[in-house]
């Protein structure tokens, strides 16, 4: 029986159903990112209001703290975070590539030295999965190796074969089956190494795929070819998953491309510093012109902020320095995100997604805003900042 | 008509219901402060949730940012800060006493500096009442003296003649019906000046009477007896307010002592610490032996926090600096603080607030604990941090 269904396609678009042990997830789906339990500032309630249907959990964040064993005394992830619906977890690869100065690879694993203590910690093949198997996510990921966008072809190569060697360890030490472990597509833009890897992973076969090694520094444009090619290397009655990819123009264009699922702290990372989305961009709320808002920050919006208080409010929430102005912007940002791949599906579903592509980037970056605002975001990247 | 009525009596304790334009409050009751037209973490409906019948404002706050305009432009606080139960403003008279350094005291008013872009205000008795008129909450404050507990007898004096003097002013400068104005009980722990300015007062009759210049530096027992001496030279059939006191301890002890009103910014400020309330006495939530506490933080507690996650959850947010954690506590400590005054009304009407009165002490601080909380509690106060 297969965990997914494909219900819709429009050009390279689609919609289906992820089943797992915690409900059906509608996809394209958006994954607000629980980090260490928590999507920061919201509880499940507010998660729910939003509209998630699906959340992640950083096992390298979890191992470290409160620890496997804290999350395994309640049971699992579930009922630790008090989210009764479906989640999934990293292997914990990632922050090997994103916390770089903290790790050393070599053919047995990761060794990292934890950001929280100092200790030292390896991370193994199968040391993540059975971490992820005591968390209890419904969606697990074996451990891969990351490279950077500007790696150079061996060391691309070198993790694609390390990524596979490990991929076949992953699945040999999956034991748990209400748990669906994917596997992860590398190679970076070199089209030849992604090919290697999706081919290798495919004939070892996973019940879904994660595309990783994309939005890790290149231009716009290289994700959206990267991401449409290893699209095409992957079973089309499997799930893709585009890991840490979650702007809005990025969700869009990569929906139009065949990915099912996201996830991206993004959404709520910019909100806890006042950018915020609308329809027509985004906004600062800081900024003065919303001093004397009283109306909604986004017109037509649904989420509990905008349906209870003014931008004015929001903007004397964050000048004021209160903590509510982290949990409303949040509510506001997910909402947004999650009302854009409900109205997606919606497309798809009556093939009019182009004419929603078009018209959906023509008021969040109108075509003569476009060139300045790659600009500013290529910008705001090199300076370690997400793009604004 | 008058706008409350005693409804039960035990001892000098009692229950009643203050009527307002924006509802009945039942008294005894405590106000959650929203300083800045937030009660920090929270919203309206975490408020409604943990049964908030009335919140406390800060004019001096509000004045300063986001301004009186901006507050009037939505028709007022209620619609600002999406809360359309009663409000109860100060006048800002108390910064004047708190952020002594920032302020000079003349005949016509209080001349402050901004503590958030230095510029120079003067708050007069009328526009203390202007500001709050068009703040627009259901019961406000005159502008008020208020001075520290070491003051000598002339200061205390002093601040008693300027208060009847602006209580005066206050009184004429109110033109709007729907609220109710207050008059503000000064004369520190002097019996004789504090005789003197209830006389005066309810010679101008009003109606309700806030107890001021109360818990600034004093002993708790001297508190007491401050407070106790007070409420014996009100009417009975005026509302009695006791500024800034909150303590659950101390909330018992008023209320014995007849008090019907109480604010505090304590219950919320040490949530945010990990100081949470429960009838044993405080648990320091950040401690170690929380780590692994998978139970609610306080047994039969029946907030959202100990109903939805475990007390090693709320250890682990606080441990991980999740926003998340300063909610979760601050929804305790409050839930805690409106369970015990829904308790005492219960008490009161059946004639058993002296059990409660016991039973409550006994296990929150019980007689062989109490002397070194005591002395603990002083440190603390004298290191200018809550007592905890």
């Amino acid at each position: 029986m297969s965990v997914f269904t494909v219900q819709h396609t429009d050009g390279d678009a689609r919609t289906g159903v992820l089943a797992t042990a915690h409900g059906d997830v509608a996809t394209p789906a958006f994954m607000p990112v629980a980090t260490q339990g928590s999507v920061k500032s919201l509880d499940p309630a507010d998660l729910r209001a939003v509209d998630a249907r699906i959340v992640l959990g950083n096992t390298y964040h979890l191992y470290l703290r409160p620890g496997v064993d804290i999350v395994e005394l309640h049971g699992g992830l579930h009922r630790f975070m008090a989210w009764d619906g479906p989640i999934l977890t990293d292997s914990g690869g990632f922050q090997g590539f994103s916390l770089e100065h903290l790790r050393k690879i070599d053919e047995d694993g990761i060794l990292f030295k934890s950001h929280v203590d100092g200790s030292m910690h390896k991370l193994t093949p199968e040391s993540a999965i059975e971490h992820q198997q005591r968390l209890g996510a419904d969606v697990i990921m074996p451990l891969d190796v990351c490279v950077a966008a500007d790696a150079d072809k061996e060391a691309v190569e070198a993790a694609v074969e390390q990524t596979n060697r490990w991929a076949e360890r992953c699945k040999e030490a999956h034991t748990r089956k209400d748990q669906l472990l994917f596997g992860i597509v590398q190679g970076g833009l070199f089209p030849g190494l992604r090919q290697r890897s999706a081919e290798f992973l495919t004939s070892l076969g996973f019940p879904g795929y994660s595309i990783g090694g994309l939005s890790v520094g290149e231009s716009k444009e290289a994700m959206y070819e990267g991401t449409g090619a290893a699209v095409s290397l992957l079973p089309v009655d499997a799930p893709r998953y585009l890991m840490g990819v979650g702007s809005p123009e990025d969700l869009v264009e990569c929906v139009a491309r065949g990915i099912d699922m996201f996830d991206c702290v993004l959404p709520t990372r910019i909100a806890r510093n006042g950018a915020l989305f609308s329809r027509d961009g985004r906004i600062n709320i800081v900024s003065a012109p919303h001093r004397r808002r009283d109306e909604p920050l986004e017109a037509g919006c649904d989420c509990y902020t905008c349906q209870t208080f003014s931008a004015a409010y929001v903007h004397h929430m964050f000048k004021s320095g209160e903590l509510l102005a982290y949990r409303l912007a949040s509510i506001h940002n997910l909402r947004f995100i999650l009302r854009l791949m409900d109205e997606m599906r919606v497309a798809i579903a009556t093939g009019t997604f182009e004419e929603y592509r078009t018209a959906f980037h023509d008021r969040f970056v109108p075509p003569d805003q476009r060139a300045r605002h790659e600009q500013k975001t290529k910008w705001l990247q090199s300076q370690g900042r997400p793009g604004v």
